[in-house]
């Protein structure tokens, strides 16, 4: 190697459903430069490849040279670490197994890390938010298209023996209940996610007939009945409450077997506030081991929504071994 | 240190509510001699070090001599690993804070180590028994006392930030369940352990009128109710199949977190067999995240029942560096 080029820099790269987000950071995690593309203008994965490597490469000649980039870590849905491959992907247009890591690395001469975007976010919150300095910690991440999570044990990430580790949203919260997507029953994300808040209003609003803002046939986000429970509306009130109230207690569960200093709320849910995390940390306070009762920190990131997944993805890319042609 | 004298052998004690148990054990798990005595007959515990250093010491001379004694590993319940104390033992003599690893290591000039009897008996499963080999696995043990349980992460036992990590028996499986011991409602102990299957008989009994071998009166304990199955008794059956089948829901719960290469069963109660592990085995596949459906191996301790805790404690010793006075 040569020393005049040392590699301060790495590329974090978030595949999301919507879009794919690729930004330059620094050992700080300081963003030096950000761009995206939409996801789905790139049906076929060796166009994908295509778009994203050229597209990093003339990002990082127009910023400072593409031989500062050390290595490249990408976050991404049903991505296995382990493997570094995306395993089965349900919201995104690749099929089957994609060595996502492998191909990349090929294309561009770089090592190349590939995680979840739960394992991502969890190290991101390591390396630069609200788990620095933690050993034992778990990030919960309540989005739009369910809950994921991630837990550190000992200092490192925990994937599990086949890289699917942490799916507390699809843990059994009621026996019987409604019909989870994943084809089970009674799943934490039937209940806690946007899609599982959206069904606790329309349940209840199927189930009387008291007066709700909510009754205008709008669309039922997250942040539209977090906008009616901060106008009153008893029903939107009580559906985050119901999806906070088992949430919380779903994560009292999951802290008594981890027993870990703190579980950090992640994610566009954790918006609505109050009216979903104080019925969340009421029912795990009353739930979780009276051992840890009080001792477990619940809190909220601090990273920015915007840029916590590509801070994420670059704490990844540190994790590869530098790429050599010559090892 | 003196090289004529290779220390080659640990002492495993397993200090439970009925007798303390100390074994010489070498590096292979070949336990070289056992013996034990009433842990209430020493209700003070400068009395109980003076007993068990004093019955260590003699057996040691006796068997080969207490130079090639290396160190010392006890399991007790309610020890923290993490500070070598008991702390504040429901079931044990000794109350409040008890630092017995630095108080038997004074008297011993050993090095020792202290540790739960769930901890001690994951890192048997794993240096001796059906875990070995395995990074990622879940031990739990189904004792009369209770349900422990202890996993291991990348290798390591993941003990938590404050070392109670692991407390399956306390996740809450009914909610606004029974009343559990740790003031609690709705644990799983409170079902599936042995005072929880009593319960589940009892219920039983009184709520019906059929006929059953168990109404004569006799004490409910898990051995009882095992030969009733035997012998077809539908009550029996049936309170078996209630303890197994909510101790499946909660390790189908665990596993979905945990993603383990293993779930290894232990302890005295499954001995009943088929009537406990088969509604077990039928609801932890209906319920684990089926991405690891058919995934996790459901295993069953082949360790010897009355060598399993020495043995883990042995295993324990030799986690702990060789004491030394120039250290």
């Amino acid at each position: 190697m040569n020393n005049t080029s040392i590699k301060t820099r790495v590329v974090g790269v978030d595949v999301s459903v919507d879009n794919t987000t690729y930004a330059i950071v620094d050992v700080r995690g300081n963003i030096l430069v950000k761009e995206s593309f939409p996801t789905f203008d790139y049906p076929d994965i060796s166009n994908f490849i295509t778009k994203l490597s050229e597209n990093i490469m003339m990002l990082a000649e127009a910023n400072g040279g593409y031989d500062k980039i050390r290595s490249i870590g990408i976050s991404v849905p049903s991505a296995n670490y382990l493997t570094g491959s995306i395993e089965n992907a349900g919201n995104l247009p690749w099929k089957g197994i994609i060595p996502l890591a492998a191909m990349l690395r090929d294309r561009m001469g770089l090592a190349v890390a590939v995680a979840n975007d739960a394992h991502t976010t969890a190290l991101g919150e390591k390396v630069f938010g609200s788990a620095h300095g933690k050993r034992d910690f778990i990030v919960v991440s309540l989005g739009h298209g369910g809950i994921g999570s991630c837990f550190f044990s000992n200092g490192e990430p925990h994937l599990g023996t086949n890289g699917f580790a942490g799916e507390i949203g699809h843990t059994c919260v009621v026996e019987n209940g409604r019909q989870c997507t994943c084809g089970s029953r009674g799943c934490l994300e039937a209940y806690s996610s946007a899609r599982g808040l959206k069904q606790n209003a329309e349940e209840l609003l199927a189930a009387t007939d008291v007066p709700s803002l909510l009754r205008d046939g709008g669309e039922l986000t997250p942040e539209r009945i977090t906008e009616c429970c901060e106008q009153g509306d008893a029903i939107a009130i009580e559906a985050m409450r119901l999806a906070g109230s088992i949430l919380g207690h779903s994560l009292a569960n999951y802290a008594t077997v981890i027993n870990p200093e703190a579980v950090i709320m992640t994610g566009s849910m954790i918006k609505a506030g109050k009216w979903l995390l104080d019925p969340m940390v009421k029912t795990f306070e009353e739930s979780v081991f009276q051992n840890i009762r009080d001792r477990v920190k619940l809190l909220v990131s601090i990273l920015d929504n915007n840029d916590r997944d590509v801070l994420g993805a670059s704490a990844l890319a540190w994790d590869v071994p530098e790429y050599s042609l010559f090892k």
